[in-house]
């Protein structure tokens, strides 16, 4: 994309109310704009990022056998007047009427409505374990939404829910979702460490939120370093084997990592002090177990072995996938902008022409960006080269290539990588290929 | 995917209300679930043919220089009073409001917001034109919802925005989309005919509607055969050149083609006779140049070539992504079933295993299968051959494979066309070979 027509307007001044780094450097990149409170509108290059982010964790979603499915926003008052919680959902649940007077409701979540497509479609239990996902935009009506898409009122949010014959079947589930989720936080660039969340009446271990260690998180932290050190890409897991997902279910859980809520003094103690890390954290993900709460609640059982009815075990599973957005910047970002990770920058490089009308200078340029129109964001505008660095810095595409007429005479490139600063001076094919290889 | 792990439920009988053939036949096939009066779920196989138009959508847009923003489904009224159509928008509109008493409602189009979007980010004439798009949820509040995602409330979108200086740069636009246009429904194996429409009282011809031909359509056709038969892929235009452009558009309108509220028998008898084509058609898109009507009354205008305020020319441009999904169907289907073009098909092929459990029709299965788990859909059911057969019929992939053991013993599959019937008897490599490179 040719930065002279792109949609991407950066702003100088943000307001007031973009309190926390990520929300002002949204609206100063260019990346989205509030149509309403809490409500976002995305331009192209903050869209890139969300669609790289949803399509990342679709991978790994389908990776451990989850299946993709597509729910409506509005959703029936009834469907939620079968499980009780139609009455018991607060005010951040935004009902409507249509206009038949019918009650009907921008859905916050979705464990009814999945219950209710699974019951229609699944039968026995020889069809359980079954996944369902979806990535769809929901909507909670914050009394007081701020920090941009961090707490906003519209937001996209990638769902899965699990349905399994009996207790173990739920383990193996949960346990394939740990690791479907360690591994899409790696791979985009952020590490999320999971932490012992509360389970309410059910008890047991299995609820974790997932949270990224930024200093304006809501949640204090306190974890074990040597989570963040795994690969959990090239842990070795037999996803079908019970004996292997428990084995790696011990090695997560058996590091210490605790959000103040939970923290316990005694235990901390025993983490190695060198290996201790405390800070505040943001929380981008949530797996839960809950047992039969929504199946029994809506009478949606299939043929158990027996022949009587079997209620199956659910648990659902939710990452934000536009607080994301929100959350990878306030853990990677500097004074001068946004840092993006290679894996969900909406440009991998920014072409910077130093000299545009050097027909030297605009023939480099012209012979990278051929080289990925895609996916290079060349700054051909008619400003200064000062403008163009600060832009540049601001945006936080990982790779810089500057070309000024010096080096073009010569055919060299000046690299530079964005979260280090480093510089190389290299030729058009060797900028090329380690932008590209990287 | 295999089919005994896949959440596709098929349907033998379908509720009375579905009267037309998409309709019944996207229940039956396991694409949809309603979950309340016009609005669906779409499950993972009507999914995949929604997000296959989705893509072959926003490629033609982005061919053209369209630009892919993200809008929220929630905006404000006071954006709607701004061009007076709050007021003036009747009761398809489905207003809400928030826990704050602020008046809401869910967007059944974007003008209002992308005009507003634009104005914050565009200054200048010479930043001109700008054509943004996205493929969004809309909400229309229908007063009798019917023929399933045909005439659903809640719908999947493409709506594109043009903002162009004057008048022919606005022309220029409206060509540009009428060839994305033309190529998109090319490329999705459907013939969508454009027909001028109503342009109110802006007058001229920059107005056409894009209609499938289907029994089942809303409106009468009258058309010039010679319109299906132009390959608009291959067309040359050069899209950035004011003669090229107006060649190819005077090419297409010089076919007569016309719905029955703007039929002309005159015209018409001057088509012909052998390629007079008349019937009924569905609405799949619509195409419209409205000038400055909400740029003047949003007073959103730019600083033009002499300083003073401009008013941008605008057009807006629709595509109905989820309607295609049931336009599609009724253009293409017969007594058995589904029969998906190849470029929307959930599945480029079926295998089916005539006799799991045999050990030679189960390898020559899994051999296929491992040519393509992500795009075939293996019929490893302990089912019999007829309920196979019937299924994959009604499924309509574009492919069969189908093994049993006495070809598995020669190593040969039968291949069968969906569309055609067509049936050939091949080695396996052959048979992958067929079917990849279709």
């Amino acid at each position: 994309m040719r930065l002279s027509r792109a949609f991407q307007p950066t702003l100088k001044e943000v307001p007031s109310e973009a309190q926390i780094a990520s929300h002002r450097l949204m609206l100063r990149a260019g990346l989205i704009r509030q149509t309403a409170a809490g409500i976002y509108a995305w331009l192209p290059a903050g869209l890139r990022v969300l669609r790289n982010i949803a399509r990342i964790v679709r991978e790994e979603q389908d990776a451990i056998g989850a299946q993709e499915v597509l729910m409506p926003t509005i959703q029936s008052a009834d469907l939620w007047r079968r499980s009780g919680r139609y009455d018991a959902y607060g005010p951040e649940m935004l009902r409507l009427k249509d206009r038949h007077e019918r009650e009907l409701l921008y859905g916050p979540t979705n464990e009814e409505m999945i219950t209710d497509l699974f019951g229609g479609a699944v039968k026995s239990y020889r069809e359980l374990p079954q996944v369902l996902y979806q990535i769809q935009w929901k909507f909670r009506d914050e009394v007081r939404p701020r920090f941009g898409v961090m707490r906003g009122r519209e937001f996209f949010m990638k769902d899965a829910y699990t349905f399994d014959a009996d207790y173990e079947g739920a383990v193996k589930s949960y346990r394939r979702m740990m690791l479907a989720y360690l591994r899409t936080f790696q791979r985009l660039g952020v590490r999320a460490v999971p932490m012992v969340a509360d389970t309410g009446p059910i008890g047991g271990n299995l609820s974790h939120e997932f949270l990224i260690l930024a200093p304006t998180g809501e949640s204090g932290v306190f974890y074990d370093a040597a989570l963040e050190e795994q690969d959990w890409l090239s842990e070795p897991v037999d996803i079908d084997d019970s004996a292997s997902l428990a084995a790696f279910f011990d090695k997560v859980t058996h590091f210490y990592a605790a959000t103040d809520e939970k923290h316990d003094e005694a235990a901390w103690a025993e983490v190695p002090e060198g290996r201790r890390r405390e800070g505040r954290g943001i929380e981008v993900g949530h797996i839960f177990y809950f047992g039969t709460k929504y199946s029994e609640s809506m009478g949606i059982s299939v043929s158990g072995p027996d022949g009587a009815p079997l209620y199956p075990e659910m648990g659902s599973y939710g990452i934000g996938v536009s607080r994301l957005v929100g959350a990878i910047i306030e853990a990677s970002h500097d004074e001068a902008g946004l840092i993006w990770p290679d894996a969900v920058a909406p440009y991998k490089a920014a072409i910077l022409n130093l000299k545009p009308g050097d027909s030297a200078t605009d023939a480099v340029c012209e012979r990278l960006y051929a080289a990925g129109a895609e996916i290079f964001l060349y700054d051909d505008r008619a400003e200064r080269a000062g403008v163009k660095f600060n832009d540049a810095d601001l945006m936080g595409h990982p790779w810089q290539m500057i070309v000024g007429p010096r080096g073009a005479k010569d055919g060299t490139v000046e690299l530079k990588r964005r979260a280090t600063g480093e510089r190389f001076e290299l030729s058009v094919e060797d900028a090329l290929a380690k932008v590209l290889g990287a």
